[in-house]
């Protein structure tokens, strides 16, 4: 898989990549990941890439010339399954989206900043609007990090033991049980006796119970479904 | 406000605090941030600080002593309004709850990684979960920089316009209307009219319908409450 992110910011999508997960996934190749800094597509010589806006009010917006030159330029050198805007008003993300967005080969993923971009860019560039979630952040940078983590860990190969995506929260519908390590008695706090008992099968029926009463309690909307 | 970020990848989190507005808020004074490395807290000469889980299962979990450890430190230190555990189980963040934190003075954030942490320390130590979607990352870590952001960018005096943020979607229950900028045609494809009017009154009417046909369109939820 290969992702071209463009931002005003790449120095601030540095260090997610080169820690962790996704530095492996990079590093065993298994993804692509390259920035493309809008600046370096500017037409003047003041690097300016953003305007204000059209109307009147507070806070600047992205132009479309720079955007096109930078998405123009990266379709000519392949075809790209998805061009993905990451803002607030966008679809939200999910698991699924995310599973979803793991299948693609080359994807783009334009990160919104100030104001957001020129609404000529969505109409004519975006294939998929992204958001992380109902909350504004100073810009797409964060959103697109985590929509690339999401996405990258379910490559396989990327996690060293697949069966620890699959146990996690939302992969299956419900909310992950309680999970505990030793010491098994700490201050007076015990972990519970069925995880110490050593009867396998027990053990897993006391997990499914406590990840559907968790769900129950905490998200009675994911049991809908 | 203060901020203390515990986590066992602290390098992951370096570059979102050094660019852009984060940046700017911890030079102005208006925020500190502080990150503690989970393995400076571990009691063992390996710096362990995640173990098998009891009963088996794929993933590490996060014990509970160095967590203890460091939080106590820190609490020893000074008086918290909240520990947040960031967990895709936690509730979900909003600009509601972004808008509650920002007011808070001194706040930990415990990221969570591998399959988490053991339920011993959210029973006995967190006092709010938050998730930042139905999703899941390697770790909380770019949870944490996701709040972090979401938080520090409403603290008044970090964003150089004030009337930026309040015009933001989700902060008036609307998602924001289209936004444009020079050139007013470009390609062919020309910016609405009427934000070249220069009628303030009636842009003004103009984005708030927009604002509301845009709402109606992708998140008809927002309009419900």
């Amino acid at each position: 898989m290969r992702i071209d992110i463009i931002t005003v910011l790449p120095e601030l999508l540095t260090s997610p990549f080169e820690a962790s997960i996704l530095k492996r996934a990079i590093e065993k190749g298994l993804v692509e990941v390259h920035m493309h800094n809008l600046r370096d597509f500017s037409t003047n010589s003041y690097n300016q890439i953003d305007d204000y806006q059209f109307g009147g009010g507070a806070g600047m917006v992205m132009m479309i010339e720079p955007i096109d030159k930078c998405i123009s330029k990266l379709k000519e050198a392949r075809h790209y399954d998805e061009i993905i805007y990451m803002t607030p008003d966008g679809e939200t993300l999910t698991q699924g989206i995310a599973n979803q967005v793991s299948l693609q080969e080359n994807i783009i993923i334009l990160c919104g900043h100030y104001k957001g971009v020129d609404q000529r860019v969505r109409d004519q560039f975006i294939t998929r609007e992204i958001s992380i979630g109902d909350f504004v952040l100073s810009g797409g940078e964060l959103g697109a990090a985590v929509l690339c983590d999401a996405v990258i860990r379910l490559i396989p190969g990327v996690l060293g033991n697949e069966t620890s995506a699959l146990t996690d929260s939302f992969q299956d519908g419900l909310l992950a049980p309680p999970i505990y390590t030793r010491p098994a008695d700490y201050k007076g706090w015990k972990v519970p006796e069925i995880l110490l008992s050593g009867h396998t099968a027990k053990i897993e029926t006391w997990r499914e119970e406590e990840a559907l009463k968790h769900t129950e309690d905490r998200r009675p909307d994911l049991l809908e479904d």
